[in-house]
């Protein structure tokens, strides 16, 4: 057909990409909930088994490989966190800045030094201390996505410890960064490469964009949101409202955190009181305009990241039971570091919300795939695999632990 | 930096990208209003400065050549074409039926007689019949998605115009089908290559889809979305309805029709009683959860519609004048058309919605820009850019000319 080009839409492939992937969550989220599993477990599961059949099937579409899936499921994740900062303000973070804190420098030292002693457990003598050193950095990450979509489906987004697990996930984003920048230093410096820039510098970077977020942002934001009120559109507070986390995530990204930590920030910041003249126009709240949107992209995220993981690599049996290992190790000490938020029930939902690890830990294993240590890779193929295999297990975990303990204190 | 990388999301140039662009968008719609236009005219006026700014400044964000804004605009006015079906149901146009059969008959058969006619007089002696033939057919596309919007805009969608609009540019686009491989197939012809599918066999399957979607996917749906009700989870409706959408306008397409046309078929189709389990339980119509996504996608498809003109290649005295001329042969052919809908005020506003040309026309260029009559290309670079000139001159008068008949029907 030499015409068939003329009403082909390069979209049409994208448009039944989609349709498929909101089903399948769909179907796969609704399976978990019948096995009592929060329903990100199963969109994840979907995903894993859609790039399974595209193994076995090459005519089945690639999800992982489609750029459209790529961007709007990163597009989904950064909507979510900004959704989950409108439910807050600065002044509850503030009360419990202290917690997260806590709960983050435990959640970092703790993973850290069970994942050394893991690894010079589990890997050949004679392997090197940084090699150990980067698969114990691997499980300090926290990857708040997950359990933010947990808090949601569970309405407990603006609980204390919903807040204190987002806080303690913001900190930690810093601190994860100061490990990451630290190790990496460390192996170029053994390598004798020249060092990267100073931990100084990257950790001011990082807190000054938070401080300026949160102190001048806090100042200005009531008077551009006054500004826009004078508009007088009708569509005009959603666009805008997800301009300014964009923004922001675009800034805090260029200081080096997560693009999700700023779209987190801006929606901390955006509070009722700037943007009810636009609100009351409008017949809607800015949270009320934001929730369709999450429900549409999330669930392309978390398909998306099911999708990743490459089966084949993982389900070894050698590679399961180092994954398996390291992954009991990680959990631990996330879950003790809930005890730095409260006690009994609190610590667990804490800990449990601590524990995914998710796309920030696959970050991680992207950046020390391309460290070298005096001419080798520093992260063999194999090490790679199993290290992926824990993310996913704590990824898994994490809301199936997180899900029992909320169901468990509700009905108490 | 060495580590620069580590923590770089590859997303971050599109947040900012897309932020910068929602808030130019609603400054040039706010700007459009106060002249007393519809906000789209300032859309695409934007979208038109900020090519002109990359083009003059290349550390200036390139808009048109943003493979997401592409996505996310070809995805806003599917989703704005849902929409639009959303607010009719297959009754009330089959009652507009014959009136928007009539409209889009005379908005195919006048502007082509016209574009003849401009196209002899325009053209250099002794300029090919088949170029005459090309251009006149690209008169006789109409871009639904620009009257949608201004339907919209002015809650007149869902009126008896709003309606015989919106259905005569459903069958323009099956006959802007006919016509585009028709001059195509002979064009061909006269160079000898092989024919194309048959005229017939194109006709039969873009109306065997509608036909098909219309009383079997009215039959199915029913069914289809009451198996959905019996999902547990409370973000369903949404993405199962967006999800029907993109397969009905993925299916329109391998049919041969445009995207949009499957799209607008799914939100016809869909009627209030098939969801009302699902609505009831979200505490949401699916109008009001599409909303959302329309008020944040539609504005970068305008904008993007705007950024893909070339002024350099417009702005030419020769190119003005042939794009004027042609223009207001189109724009007369499309306006009588009107008649075909009514008398007075109402073929006013019929006429005038179905002016625009838009993408629909860019479509056919492109088409055009790849056929070659007897070894050259069929377009010239200077009738290419002629054609682009009429096409943006009928974009922004149909919202310009719609707007000012409805302020004045809504003062009288």
């Amino acid at each position: 057909m030499p015409f068939a080009f003329l009403m082909h839409d390069p979209l049409a492939g994208t448009l039944m990409l989609l349709a498929l992937l909101w089903l399948s969550a769909k179907v796969g989220g609704e399976l978990a909930m019948r096995l009592k599993l929060p329903s990100v477990t199963g969109e994840l599961a979907v995903g894993l088994a859609l790039a399974t059949l595209h193994r076995a099937w090459s005519a089945f579409p690639d999800v992982a490989a489609s750029p459209a899936t790529e961007l709007l499921g990163g597009l989904g994740v950064v909507v979510l966190m900004f959704a989950v900062g409108l439910e807050s303000t600065v002044p509850q973070m503030l009360k419990v800045g202290l917690a997260s804190l806590r709960v983050a420098v435990i959640g970092v030292v703790l993973p850290m030094a069970a994942g050394l002693a893991g690894a010079w457990l589990l890997l050949p003598q004679g392997s090197p201390f940084m090699l150990d050193l980067f698969i114990a950095a691997c499980l300090c990450a926290t990857s708040i996505g997950i359990s933010a979509q947990v808090l949601r489906e569970k309405g407990a987004s603006d609980s204390l410890e919903g807040r204190i697990i987002v806080g303690a996930a913001v900190v930690d984003d810093v601190l994860g960064l100061l490990v990451l920048v630290a190790v990496s230093g460390m192996v170029a410096a053994a390598s004798g490469a020249v060092a990267g820039p100073g931990l100084m510098n990257t950790l001011a970077l990082a807190l000054g964009f938070l401080v300026v977020a949160f102190t001048l942002g806090r100042l200005v934001t009531p008077y551009l949101f006054s500004l826009a009120s004078r508009l007088r559109g009708e569509e005009v507070l959603l666009p805008l409202g997800l301009g300014f986390a964009f923004l922001l995530a675009w800034l805090g990204n260029l200081a080096g955190l997560a693009s999700i930590v700023g779209a987190y920030a801006a929606g901390l910041i955006l509070e009722p009181a700037h943007i009810e003249d636009l609100e009351r126009r409008e017949r809607r709240t800015l949270e009320e305009l934001v929730h369709p949107l999450v429900t549409v992209l999330s669930p392309l995220f978390f398909v998306l990241m099911g999708a990743k993981v490459d089966p084949a690599a993982l389900f070894k049996p050698a590679t399961l039971g180092f994954a398996a290992l390291l992954a009991v190790l990680g959990v631990a000490g996330k879950y003790l570091a809930g005890f730095g938020g409260g006690k009994g029930t609190r610590a667990a939902v804490v800990g449990w919300g601590m524990v995914p690890r998710g796309e920030v830990g696959l970050i991680f294993v992207a950046a020390g795939a391309q460290l070298r240590l005096n001419g080798a890779p520093l992260l063999s193929a194999e090490v790679q695999a199993g290290v992926i295999g824990t993310l996913l297990i704590t990824t898994v975990a994490g809301p199936v632990g997180l899900g029992w303990v909320l169901r468990g204190r509700r009905r108490s």
